[in-house]
């Protein structure tokens, strides 16, 4: 394990990042492959490790649902062996070509994909979440510094051990993965912008927030989760119900949980009393402007529905209860939606394709969705193995992240000589050619 | 011409964003069309109004090659022309799509390109820039806030006039295009984190840097140029010396532009009295290490080497001025160029494969080129129509920013009523296949 700072560390990193990009993808997946037999090998000594992180959690009274997520056993190691396993297949997204063209006669320009560098992760007290980052970064080509949260820092040890000692078995540069332990470690890594290429937080807003406040170094993060589903007046009610149901309740304390139910208004009579009967059979609340208040008023088995006020449409519950509106139309609720969302996923309900269509081209969020679960939004359900995270920002990366978002480029010119001073005095002329 | 405030005018931007990169390849190939018609019309005008510029430039004592990049005169119109009917030609960087994929039957993912939405982009007093950053926002879907310098006011402020006119007359929103006049404005342009979506600023470091510092809006900006061309022992030394010269000298004020000579020690006493006789012609010296100034004291007709330490390999001269230093072999080249360089652009001149190819993986610069100068890293000469700046950042987008570097992306995800509970709960499996 190592010892020296993070500065120090980091600094290493930024040596040995060339010769990472430049690992085979047949070693890259050998890394893979030994820390899926590292960590059998391990069980018993990671079970170990996480029992004594549980049991300072029940000490300590965590509540039982975080207990649950501090857990680390056959049944997670299970998961990441899985995910190792997909990371495996999927293809090299190193040395991807997405430009190849000549400038003039013998003058070559390619644009190649390659890893970003250094990066520095933060992530939730989820110990199956260091598994996760440390082998997208090492499929992806990557160096990496890795911070876990501190209720699981008995575990993190153990599996960054693991992780570390299977990936250098494999010829993985020893000085291409950390672990960061402390609060003074973040805050040492957050001024190291000499050396980490990006940094992607992962927790609460204000978390995050803080994060951007402190470092130079560029930051990928996502600053929260407003998603709605809007049910449009053509929609098939059955569904909307449906998928109203599984954004809201499936999994509410995630980012890509709905918080707000848009209507129009046509059918909100009619549709309103079901969408509230089918969140109640799943413990969920809706909470409205006054029109939804009358509209819900007198319908039996549903909890009663409380006036909210135009000012709340920004907030995110994490929790069984959702927003309610009513607009006049898939105009309002585009308007609505780009101006209370978080742009991360909104959902519209309906079988009209042209009304589909301005929904999915107006709404300005990383995902776009028709007649589906705004629940989808996760890096795993769109087939990239696993997500390092999920970016609500424009540049670079947006949605879950998977290996392609943890790449950049370089173009490569190669020519026979050629100086531009032959062109600026017209001596030649670029000859644009795709290749 | 508006006179709302920069805050007010960006919050509208944000509102027309979503319909601007709705607009259709032929509305905005139009507007670029109507720019090139108005710029014909209001000749006179403009360079009515170019003429206040320069006369105040003179008045003010500023350098005869500052007052150069001031002035718009029927050439620069030329070029302005040049460069619309280029980016019309050039195809549509919105709607391309980067992954088409089946999560499961009758549930499918779209990655499309879109545009950014609201951009600020600060560039140098060139009234050019004007024409070329509006049209390239123009054709990439964007709306943007420009300012120019305050050198040439008299000069945007007819430009911007125009070429709002003209994009209005073919059907753009009024909103999608402003003026910053003012530093006051820059400053307020600056907290406009909740509308502006990406800054673009272009000028000294130190003033990027005070961009950087003071905004929570995403950055986009280049640190410096130190660039670099390694000469290796496998050299053609005619070309070599061909491109050292071009790269140091054929505009050495620009960031593309070469600092440092790097050359293998094998051929250094033959090689640098070539190199240092072919920059004397084009009125360039070197400074150098101690082996450099040994070598090159007896060489008549070039200018005296100046002795120089180590720790100012960092330095961008943009002068007829070029560091030297000598290498035991590529793998030195390449740690020096890492070490001091800014990931810019850096070349290498050899004739053997094996050495090169290991300069282009192992060099972490956006440009790596092989036997041609760096001055070719630019927009106009990659072939994208013209540049919005060159990024030395690894996020999003690296070198030359044209049509691309303007845009994000958006999943689409259509489905039929597809719930992450089926899913969950084993209803259901995913079943990923590329369309």
């Amino acid at each position: 394990m190592p010892t020296s700072t993070i500065t120090e560390q980091a600094r290493q990193m930024k040596l040995v990042a060339p010769r990472m990009a430049a690992t085979s993808l047949g070693a890259r997946n050998a890394a893979l492959a030994a820390i899926a037999q590292g960590l059998q090998d391990h069980a018993n000594e990671i079970f170990a490790a996480n029992q004594l992180d549980l049991e300072a959690a029940r000490q300590n009274d965590v509540a039982p649902t975080v207990q649950k997520r501090l857990r680390y056993d056959q049944k997670k190691m299970a998961e990441s062996l899985a995910q190792l396993s997909g990371l495996q297949g999927l293809p090299d997204p190193i040395g991807k070509v997405s430009l190849h063209r000549q400038l003039d006669e013998g003058l070559v320009l390619t644009r190649v994909s390659c890893p970003i560098g250094v990066i520095g992760v933060i992530f939730e007290a989820r110990p199956d979440a260091l598994v996760q980052v440390a082998s997208l970064c090492i499929k992806s080509g990557n160096c990496a510094i890795l911070k876990g949260g501190k209720e699981t820092a008995h575990t993190n040890r153990v599996l960054f051990q693991v992780v570390h000692d299977a990936a250098v078995s494999a010829g993985i540069d020893p000085a291409a993965l950390a672990l960061a332990e402390s609060h003074a470690q973040v805050d040492e890594l957050l001024g190291c912008d000499a050396y980490v290429d990006l940094l992607i937080p992962r927790g609460s807003n204000g978390f995050v927030r803080y994060i951007m406040d402190h470092t130079h170094i560029p930051v990928m993060g996502h600053s929260s989760g407003v998603c709605h589903v809007y049910v449009d007046g053509a929609a098939d009610q059955d569904m909307a119900v449906r998928v109203v149901v599984d954004a809201k309740t499936q999994y509410p304390a995630v980012c890509n949980a709905a918080e707000t139910l848009l209507v129009q208004r046509s059918i909100a009579k009619e549709f309103l009393p079901k969408a509230a009967r089918g969140l109640a059979e799943h413990g969920a609340r809706l909470r409205g402007t006054a029109e939804v208040v009358d509209i819900l008023r007198d319908v039996e088995g549903i909890p009663a529905v409380e006036r909210m006020s135009d000012d709340e449409f920004g907030t995110e519950y994490g929790d069984y209860i959702m927003s309610c509106a009513l607009v006049d139309d898939v105009r309002q609720a585009v308007d609505h939606i780009n101006r209370w969302g978080s742009h991360h996923t909104d959902a519209i309900v309906t079988a009209d394709d042209q009304t589909a269509e301005y929904f999915l081209q107006m709404v300005d969020s990383a995902g776009v969705y028709r007649n589906c679960s705004t629940r989808f939004a996760d890096g795993y359900r769109y087939g990239f193995g696993a997500e390092v995270g999920i970016s609500t920002g424009k540049l670079h990366a947006r949605g879950p992240v998977g290996l392609d978002g943890l790449q950049t480029y370089k173009y490569r010119l190669v020519g026979h000589g050629d100086v531009v001073a032959d062109f600026a005095e017209g001596r030649r002329q670029f000859n644009f050619r795709d290749l």
